[in-house]
This record gives structure tokens, sequence and C-alpha cells, in this order.
């Protein structure tokens, strides 16, 4: 049985009535299980993590945009994280028997029917992008609901999908498929902010470093300790013990030693067992052989 | 849902048919599947890898005592493997969501039934022994089926359940419960397989090594590469990581290094989890957040 991930952002994080109730409607498609809600009321916004198979998410993205456009008006919503529309993104993530192309074609499908639907406009991200200039949601995201007037004008920013206008009180929407992200943070034995701040330019790509990472340095105040905080978006390509590695090597270079690192949240299997297989030099290793998935796949 | 593992060992492995339809029959079992079954010629035994939950466990061994009794006789049979029985061995393996506690009661309940039902006298070993004489397989072992009545006879071989004699066609069995055992092995990168053989008994328990590490070196022919190969007993008191590290470093002490390393069949995703959160210092990790964890536990 295929598994795909979907985390679709909602830009409500205030009412959590409100946001139970979508999540609540979303969770009887058929097909699809809603893992995990979190809102965040200074964001104002919400994530919800669910799985399922492709047929069961594009009717579950559905009745999600019934449900919100029903209740969020962007036109008086003010939170601190940025955002595009009422369902502000929707990212598609292969995680079991199932390709990065399914997700792209999902993603793709999903939004056409958005589009058609809800009059909506849709742009496509990431690994769906038809634009290298849209691969980023950061860019497609730039001057936020209150500016896509303006931009959806410009030259280059007509949607994938949908009116070449705003819809009025949803503003746009950003879909697409992508690696699944890990959060993942390292805490450095010392109180030293700047050494976080130098190892996190070191590492990230934007600076330099290596491909797949996002990072920056950030005190733990409550305990004294500098965290070098990342985000892993492609742990394939990227995995995460060199970038662990590297970390440990250039703390070093500061005298400064690695206390411990962390996960956040959820972690695809094939992440961790992909460091084991590295740190032990493991050959001819399949994830056949971890005793819980023969399991699995023979029930 | 519980899963617990159960390994029997039957000293049948010639006959492919007879094999396969007691496994056939254990399979049957509800609440139990077979996951493997592998037969070797030259010991004249199968061994059965099984998963499920302990009452139905408990029916599949009752039924493999019935099917295999019917059709093994031990006095025409003749195998490189020791044997004291027609079903040899029982190993029962808490994997998930069941303590060892569990294991080594089930291994009783189902002995003293065996012992019932059958009246094939049955020795507790391992976790489950009452006498620490008995816990290693190898000393119930000695002596074999052929030795069986004098050992039975003498000062402290009394079985736990069953008759003071041995079954006239099926000899004893052996029930017990142990952690996973997982096959791994470390390959050199050289043909120098006294170098393999001192680093063995270094890593070893019974020649002064780690607790729950069984090791050879041997000789991988086809290929000029000196292997250690090692049983690791009780991955969770002796991880694997620690192993490693140790043959890695006995092999520096010879100026050889380590080419790769290998795990054979099966091993518990715990064990490779623990290796990924040795090696990156991850604090705090729940198995919970494997994403795969997760989707299985919710459904």
């Amino acid at each position: 049985m295929p598994i795909i991930e979907c985390i679709p952002n909602i830009s409500e994080g205030q009412r959590p009535d409100v946001v139970a109730a979508v999540a609540a409607a979303v969770g009887r498609t058929p097909g699809v299980r809603v893992l995990d809600v979190s809102s965040d009321a200074a964001h104002h916004r919400s994530v919800l993590t669910m799985a399922g198979d492709a047929a069961g998410l594009k009717t579950a993205i559905l009745t999600l945009f019934e449900q919100t456009l029903a209740v969020v008006d962007l036109t008086v919503h003010k939170g601190e994280h940025p955002r595009l529309g009422a369902v502000d993104v929707v990212p598609f993530v292969p995680i079991e028997g199932v390709t990065m192309s399914d997700c792209v074609a999902l993603a793709r499908e999903t939004g056409r029917a958005v589009a058609e639907r809800f009059a909506v406009p849709v742009y496509l991200y990431e690994e769906a992008a038809t634009d290298p200039a849209r691969r980023n949601l950061e860019d497609i995201r730039r001057g936020e609901f209150e500016g896509l007037t303006a931009k959806m004008a410009s030259v280059g920013w007509a949607p994938d999908f949908g009116p070449a206008t705003p819809h009025p009180r949803a503003g746009a929407t950003v879909i697409g498929a992508r690696m699944p992200l890990i959060a993942y943070n390292i805490n450095l034995a010392t109180d030293r902010l700047d050494v976080a701040k130098k190892i996190a330019a070191a590492v990230r790509h934007s600076t330099g470093g290596l491909r797949f990472v996002k990072a920056m340095g950030v005190m733990l105040g409550d305990r004294g300790v500098a965290q070098v905080s990342m985000n892993l978006t492609n742990f394939e390509k990227t995995p995460i013990p060199r970038v662990f590695e590297m970390v440990k090597r250039e703390a070093e270079r500061h005298g400064v030693a690695v206390l411990e690192s962390e996960i956040v949240g959820l972690i695809p299997q094939a992440a961790l067992l992909a460091a084991a297989e590295y740190y032990l030099q493991i050959e001819g290793f399949k994830s056949s052989q971890v005793l819980e998935n023969r399991l699995r796949a023979d029930s």
C-alpha cells in the first residue's frame, strides 16, 4: 500500500474549535489519516499532517479547501507568519511505495481541481514547479496576500492553474511535491552564539554549504546552550551523518564539542537507517531486513 | 498489538515437502504468520521464523509438535547439527509491546502444555531457565539424542516438565525466551585470518570480551577477505556500535582497516535506530517519531 504524506498549512491558528472542525472533516476521508494538527496563535496558522494514498489525499485536500474557505478571510487576517492564501501551502511527500513523480502528478492534478472548483489561483512549487523561479516557496510567497494583485499582474507571475487575479478572501495557494523535511538540531557544549552562527553559515546551502541544508544559530536561553538549528530538505542527497560530521568538524575548529543532537517531530525510517549504515559501514542492507517492516509487508 | 517472534528448529531438513506441510499447518493458526522457512540438508534441520501474539504462538507450537512428531523419528536421524529433539529448540523473542517476562511466561506455559499433550520432556533455557546450569542451549544439548537417556538419569538433569525419560522417537525439547539474535559480520581490509581470529577473541564474551557477543574469525575464500563473524545476543545491553568500534580499534592495532560490515537476515528496528542515536548523539528520541511507526500505531 503506497503512502504519501501531505502537510497543508492553513491561515487560521487562533480559533481551536474552527481548526478542529476542519481537521475532523478532512479526517473523515476514506484512505486518509490525520496524524497531527498543530496551531500557532502568534503565527495565526495551523499545520495538518496527514497520510494516505493519492486518491484519498486529493479528496481530502478538496474538502480542506471547502472547509477553510468558509471560515477564513485573509482581508482581516493578521499573523507573524508570511502567507499568500487561506490554504497557504500544500506539499505532497513520497514516503513508501511511491515515487516523487507520483507526488508531482498528484500535486498538479489536485492543483487543477482546486482551481476549477474554488476559483483559487494555484502556483506549483518545489519538484512540481513548472518554472525554476517558482521552486522556492519563499519566492512565490514574497509580497504576501496584500501584494498579490500587483504580483499576479507582473510578468512571469501568471498562476499555473485558475484565474489571473487573486481570490478575494482566499488569495492564492501554493501546491507541490517535495522530499520529507527533517527538523534536526545540534546543541554545542558552549554558550557562544557566535560559534553556532558561524557553523550554521558553513553548513547551509545559501552561504556555501551543503545543498539540502537550511541552518541558523540560535541560543537556548534557559540552558545557556548554543544551537545549530537546521532543516534537512533532502535526506537522500544530503544525509544526516554527513551534516553531523561537518558540524562536529566546524565546532572543533572553534574548540567546541558537540553536546547532543535532536530530531524534532517525525522522521522517515530510511533517514535513520541510512545513518546506521553510514557509521557501521554496512553494505548490501535492505529495509526488508528490518523485522517490523517484514511483518508489515506480510500483513 | 503485541508482537512476539518465535523461531522453532525442527530435526528435518531433507524432505522439502514434509517441511512445507508442517509450515503450512502452523501458518494456518489465527494470529500467527510464518515469515521464513529455511532448511539445511547437511544439518538435516529446518528453522521456521514466525511472529504473532502469545495465544496464537502457543497454539502454533502445539500444532508444530503434532505435525513434526508424526513425521520425524530421531532414532534414524543423522545430520551435522547437534540435536536433542524432533522439535529441537523453541525460543520466544519479545519484539514489540511485550516484555521479556511475558515471553518467559509464554515459554513456561507452552512447555507445560507440550509435555502434557505429547509426553515429551521439556527443558527451559535462557531467560526462562529455572537453573543457571541450564541457561545455555549448548549445555542442555550436550550428549544429544543418543546420550539423552543417560543424561536424564543423572543428577540435576530432570526436565522442567514432562516424563523423566526421553520420548522414544522425539527425544526432548528445549523451550525458552531470549532477546533477538543479530547475525553481524565485519569484513577486514586484509586476507590475514590470524588478525580476524585475534579480534574475535578480543571482542567475544567467552575469552574476555563483551558480555553479549559470540565471535569467530573466518576466511571469505572467494574474496580473500578475513571476517569477524558474530552473533549479538542482546543488542540492548551490548549495542552494535560499541561492538563495531571495538572491532575497528582492535583491527587498527594490527594495522588493518574495516572494509565493511553486514547484517545477515532480520534485525529489529530498535537495534539500528540505537546505532543512529549513538553516532549522531541524539538525545530524547522516541521510536514513535519514526513516521512509519506513527502510521502503524494509528491504524
